[in-house]
């Protein structure tokens, strides 16, 4: 692979949301003289997209916060930002981009050293019948989706969800809270269907005990019509014949990265169309990077590609290919998909891999589900945290961990997401020094309880 | 070494509080036929001390809630409790522990098979002049402490402090809440002087701001004199001469390891006049082990005797023996130091050592802090705290981190722990995937902020 020590060149970046801006503000300051152009089809740039749930429940009074630096910043620093510039095509022979000014419809050949894909992902739209003929379909991905959907409740009374994960359960939250009725069309067994079937069975346990007056849960099913008249649905119709009728719909589904601009140019793709990275972000072409939520992962646990896109994720990577663009000595060890969400006081969490893809992918596993009180019983903060533990019984690591609760479950699949990044046994665990004091914990952490049984289990060899 | 396989003999534990509860309780689950018994000089067995500042403060409303198991738990699993018989001789020829019977001044010789010294510490008295000739000063580490202090205050405008550890804050957090106006002997720099002083001095001012109108702080002084009439001192005089006057007095001043039985007995010292063990907890003498406060521990960073003292190492310790008296095969990796408190909303924790501690050492250290919001800026309940990271500059392994302040810092200190426990260089954790979403963290955790300006200062060599 060759090597850019040279750089008073140009690198032009394609994107602003996460990982593009966090490439150009690092690769700044690792590099002062060096020239970088960044471009976005949005008319925002380096926002974080995370907080829409929270600015659509009224959490957060004004869009604006959501805004991490303004372009003026990024000029400031040196950084060309083009907004409303969409990428349509990469000549990777000449080091040339094509953008389309969105606003003029002109064209525009950019020539690069150094090119950055951070292109992101967008919502997957599922093949529905008439999902293209209404106005009031949404999904969450852009700050302006934000807006519109928050328009969208100040004149509902009523709205479908499809599909219920990470975001699909904070839009519920957000939902319930500004008194909507919410239909939710998942096409799994529970909600939250990313966790093991024990796990995502009490999550929804939890969700509809405080709000199934509010909540028609439509499960095992999935929507193949949306119906309406004046550019508006209102019913949506699933493929056992259900009629869900609501005032409109959000579909988050999933989402799909924007790979097709490097398909074209001829790059490699890997699982999910995602864009085929090595360890240092360069693609599959010279001269060429890729960042974020547009390209492959590699797993710490499995050791296999993956394709993970999470905000956290897409930050460490732009930092870490801005390195090796300086000096290309940043070695990114993978991802684990650690993740967090909540729905209202219900924290639900993950790290590593449930046991569901643990026996898929052949490991002979040991589990178990501890149910204990985050901290001393006696405190009256004290709230319940369910922790089920993953391990490989032949190597005795770690191999994931799943927390709901509405105490602190969190803070424990971060103490364990790097006791797995460093195969960690969960003999050297039983150990583990933890603070600890009665407003923080129990004198013997749920987590070491959970680690101290499956020992157990492993010695005695019980399944 | 003797291994102790046969396992229908008697086992004896010299102590309740936490430790010995824990072996017996753990040890009984490994060998169900095991004989053992367990005596305490103390009305009560297995309480958590560590409650006893928030009984105190009326956060707690029964003192009953500290108690962790009755002794009646404890006969019902077969393990024999024997209350208020204080050892006073281990006769480690014939295999004997002679007791008084302090109800009675009866003696008795029991037999052991195998010995579990749990005799934990007790709280350091220094040398004042007249300490022990008024009624009206205490200590807090029994039940019954927290029951003397807890009257004390009922007929108290004023009380003073000394010494300002993790029990002295948490008891100020009480005395504060409860209205009193209190004084603080504190023969440091700052409060908290276990932390390096650019941190103590942060805590300080957080406590001063909040509530300098009710607290008088002497520091750099210590006691020299109680003063008073009809056993109630009112005046405590300095080495400098302060006159410091007050309704009673609580020292808090540290403690000292039990271990006077032990070393009379011809058993091994170490640190702290604690009792000298090995990785399995056997003391220097055949079939007798120790555990909890009154054993030496080993630094997992400094790789070096210490005499760390903690509630939850002490119920590690007491799993780790049961586990090594029943099958032997339970090695205990050491300790941190791990440990955490909390002034009203203001925590404070720290885990591995000082940059005061690795400078003794002779560590060539490089240090950062940061202070940074806890989660997403735009989330309500973000808070700041502040973390100090330090690295020894020649292996680019973390050493220690404290972390202080009214956002979550305990999370990202209990993290660090299990980083320090696998020698995990700062290089590897920059990639560390942690759970990630708005109301939990921020996009890049503050720990990996910090984290990741070391980096760049040991790459650039800056000090």
């Amino acid at each position: 692979m060759h090597i850019y020590k040279r750089m008073t060149e140009k690198v032009v970046i394609i994107g602003g949301g996460a990982a593009g801006p966090k490439t150009a503000a690092k690769l700044k300051r690792e590099n002062p003289n060096i020239i970088i152009e960044m471009y976005t089809d949005e008319q925002n740039v380096s926002y974080s997209a995370c907080g829409l749930p929270y600015y659509i429940e009224n959490i957060i009074p004004n869009i604006e916060e959501l805004l991490v630096r303004s372009p003026e910043e990024f000029e400031r620093h040196g950084i060309k930002v083009f907004l409303r510039h969409k990428a349509i095509k990469i000549d990777k022979r000449n080091q040339m981009v094509v953008f389309e000014k969105l606003t003029t419809g002109e064209k525009l050949e950019v020539y690069y050293d150094i090119l950055v894909i951070a292109t992101g992902a967008r919502p997957y739209i599922p093949d529905i019948e008439n999902v293209n003929d209404f106005n009031n379909i949404y999904t969450l991905r852009k700050l302006e989706d934000g807006v519109l959907i928050k328009n969208a409740i100040k004149k509902a009374d009523t709205v479908t969800l499809v599909g219920c994960g990470y975001i699909g359960i904070e839009l519920l939250e957000a939902f319930i809270k500004n008194g909507l009725k919410v239909n939710v069309i998942n096409n799994h067994k529970y909600i939250m269907a990313m966790f093991d079937d024990d796990i995502s069975r009490q999550i929804q346990e939890y969700v509809m005990k405080k709000d199934g007056n509010n909540i028609n849960l439509y499960n095992n099913q999935y929507a193949v019509r949306f119906e309406g008249e004046n550019e508006k649905t209102n019913k949506i119709i699933t493929n056992i014949g259900e009629e869900i009728e609501s005032d409109f719909t959000v579909i988050c589904a999933g989402i799909v990265p924007n790979s097709e601009i490097a398909k074209e140019a001829g790059l490699k793709t890997g699982v999910s169309n995602s864009i085929w990275v090595n360890s240092h972000f360069a693609t599959s072409y010279p001269k060429i990077y890729a960042v974020g939520d547009c390209c492959e992962k590699m797993h710490i646990v499995t050791k296999k590609h993956c394709w993970l896109p999470l905000g956290s994720t897409a930050n460490k990577e732009g930092r870490c290919a801005a390195i090796n663009i300086a000096s290309n000595n940043c070695d990114f060890a993978g991802v684990l998909g650690a993740a967090v969400s909540r729905y209202f006081d219900y924290t639900v969490c993950m790290t590593g891999i449930t046991e569901r893809e643990a026996k898929e992918l052949g490991y002979d596993v040991i589990t178990t589900t501890v149910t204990k009180e985050d901290r001393a019983g006696y405190m009256p903060e004290a709230a319940t945290i369910t922790l089920k533990i993953i391990v490989d019984s032949k190597s005795r690591e770690i191999l994931g961990v799943q927390g709901i609760g509405t105490g602190d479950a969190e803070k424990r699949v971060a103490t364990v997401s790097i006791a797995i990044m460093n195969a960690v046994k969960v003999d050297e665990f039983m150990g583990l020094d933890l603070p600890y004091a009665p407003p923080f914990s129990t004198a013997i952490d749920p987590l070491l309880n959970a680690i101290n049984i499956i020992q157990e289990k492993l010695d005695k060899n019980i399944k």
